[in-house]
């Protein structure tokens, strides 16, 4: 067995996978999904479109995409036990960690678990896609003593998630932007999370144990805390003068600034980060207030200027969210229910092409002791 | 950023981590704990002692082995909401999945879970090694509608740890036999569990998420669930003659036979299995009755024959803990919480030294539709 010592930091550049599902193609700048770019199919497609072309391979026809919003919609309610394991958990948890907790134990209620069937795990995604807006609003309002609440079935898919998580229901301009926000979120390559997923799942473990690994991986600030981090630091600003000072402070003190660069797209603004910043202005448009916008242009201007650093979707998502009524707390779990469509979808293809996952170290501890 | 087209599937052979942890020294035959042979130190240490080893990174004097004994037993009581959140999961429930929902709810009662600092973390793998005895148990126990028990802080840890699985006090030997099975579990270079740790740790999350997606990555039958199915093959043979037959029947069915060979050791006996066929023999003659011992010798002849293939730890493991009285499903559970030591190890050094973990793709999808 050969062990090459070369070691490579963080698998940086290292090829771990092949895939069908997606790749960051830095050079002809796009985010190609099962063929498409990502770009291209956020001013066409919806977040329900983006899931049946995550797991099943092609877009849907109009038929389709009604079938699996209603798929969805037939697995909004949680098991009433998942609910009480929620509101089991004390005060001060991390919404994350509900959802991990939550999602670890739905795997109980599978009755086919060890089935690991295209069909069977096709099936499983779509129902626990159908089961997070649940999950997520409702660890969150739970450990918050906020009663749980109710799925309104009338509304899509993402406008009902929307609406779990303020309690209003959101204007057509409002539950378009969200959308865009979770089909952008879907899928993006191999990041810490997908290769989390893939990792465990190349042992045989089932689509739960995947999924709980990855919300973890998302919940470290390398990763997705970024948008939550985002708009704290927006939150405090009072202006846009005001938030240039703080980002030069933080440059001053060499803090690492949330929200800018990625180590894909290194040196480019990444083109989800310019499709948010557009629906932003449309929110600003709406409220008649122009605010948050000028404040992040600034920071843009000047991240750029002093560092070479252009912002990340988590950058712009973040004031979106914001004047869409979103809790903070909810960014990251959001952008983890989204994902969950292009985990599955790489789950899946895990399962179906698999090869264990375990490589090797460099020792540089004592020998012969 | 270059993009290496050089995959390299499950990473075989790809060094993903500088470590001070341990080696699998395959030339020298040896695996190589803190500069200390693994299978020199089964021979005068215990648990305890490789715990402090893993964790302090020396040796402990026989006052620290003992204070990390107290320090261990300290932590045996579980919050009541947890115990409460094993008795909500449907019946039917994996204990591994119960292990891991126990885990992840964990994470809520951590008052410093955003400490990550190696003080902090220290503290935290000892407190999580503390409770591990009682989420085994009892999410198995629970599970299967039998009463919680309570540990019994007079014996050292491992031998409360036997003594909650069979309800019985176990012997000297059987303490000791026990104690070295955890030992020889407890660290293993870079098996898919420990990397999905430092993978998911690598973005900041924490402990009980990057233990959380160890156990979802030990669950699967590729890497933990081998020592189950090696007692399940065991179970329903009626003698060496039937064992070889079965053997001989999954071989001529192209079946896989766990138990046998390891990516990294290849054509080489597990040394960790060596120690443990050492210990099924005093088992047997304390039995007076080696059938096993019988079985495993003629299946351990057939396959070396016919396959060139040897045993690993899980195949003498698998009737140490039969005669032990540790029912099946909990070998694996088992396996997890002695493996706990030697990831808290592999996450507190990642926290220490970090690169987050993000490698790229070969894509082999459609293009431009």
């Amino acid at each position: 067995m050969k062990t090459d010592d070369t070691f490579v930091p963080g698998l940086e550049g290292v090829v771990a996978s092949e895939t069908g599902i997606s790749l960051l193609d830095t050079e002809q700048e796009k985010i190609i999904i099962r063929g498409y770019d990502l770009i291209d199919l956020s001013k066409r497609k919806t977040y329900a479109d983006l899931i049946y072309l995550l797991l099943e391979g092609i877009l849907p026809a109009d038929a389709e995409r009604q079938a699996v919003e209603e798929q969805l919609k037939s697995h909004y309610e949680l098991p009433a036990a998942v609910m009480d394991i929620l509101k089991l958990l004390p005060e001060g948890t991390h919404p994350m960690d509900g959802q991990r907790t939550a999602l670890s134990a739905l795997a109980g209620y599978d009755e086919a678990l060890d089935d690991r069937s295209l069909e069977a795990n096709k099936q499983r995604a779509y129902r626990i896609l159908g089961q997070l807006p649940a999950i997520t609003v409702n660890s969150y309002r739970i450990l918050n003593n906020q009663d749980p609440v109710e799925p309104d079935t009338a509304l899509p898919y993402s406008a009902n998630f929307l609406y779990m998580i303020t309690g209003k229901k959101p204007t057509e301009l409002e539950a378009q932007i969200f959308d865009r926000s979770l089909l952008l979120y879907s899928e993006h390559e191999m990041p810490n999370s997908t290769f989390t997923s893939r990792v465990i799942a190349s042992t045989h473990s089932d689509m739960y144990g995947a999924l709980s690994g990855a919300v973890a991986s998302l919940k470290g600030d390398l990763h997705g805390g970024a948008n939550e981090a985002v708009m704290h630091m927006l939150e405090q600003a009072q202006s846009a003068n005001d938030f240039v000072d703080m980002l030069k402070n933080k440059l001053a003190n060499k803090e690492k600034v949330m929200g800018f660069g990625h180590r894909v797209y290194m040196k480019k603004m990444d083109p989800r980060a310019k499709m948010m910043k557009e629906s932003l202005k449309q929110l600003c448009d709406l409220h008649g207030d122009s605010s948050l916008l000028e404040m992040c242009e600034a920071g843009e201007k000047l991240m750029a200027e002093e560092k070479g650093l252009y912002p990340n979707l988590d950058y712009y998502a973040a004031p979106v969210y914001w004047m869409l009524g979103v809790p903070i707390p909810l960014y990251t779990p959001i952008f983890f229910s989204s994902r969950t469509a292009g985990l599955c979808a790489h789950i899946i293809e895990q399962h179906d092409n698999n090869r264990l996952f375990r490589p090797r170290v460099k020792y540089t501890g004592d020998r012969n002791l």
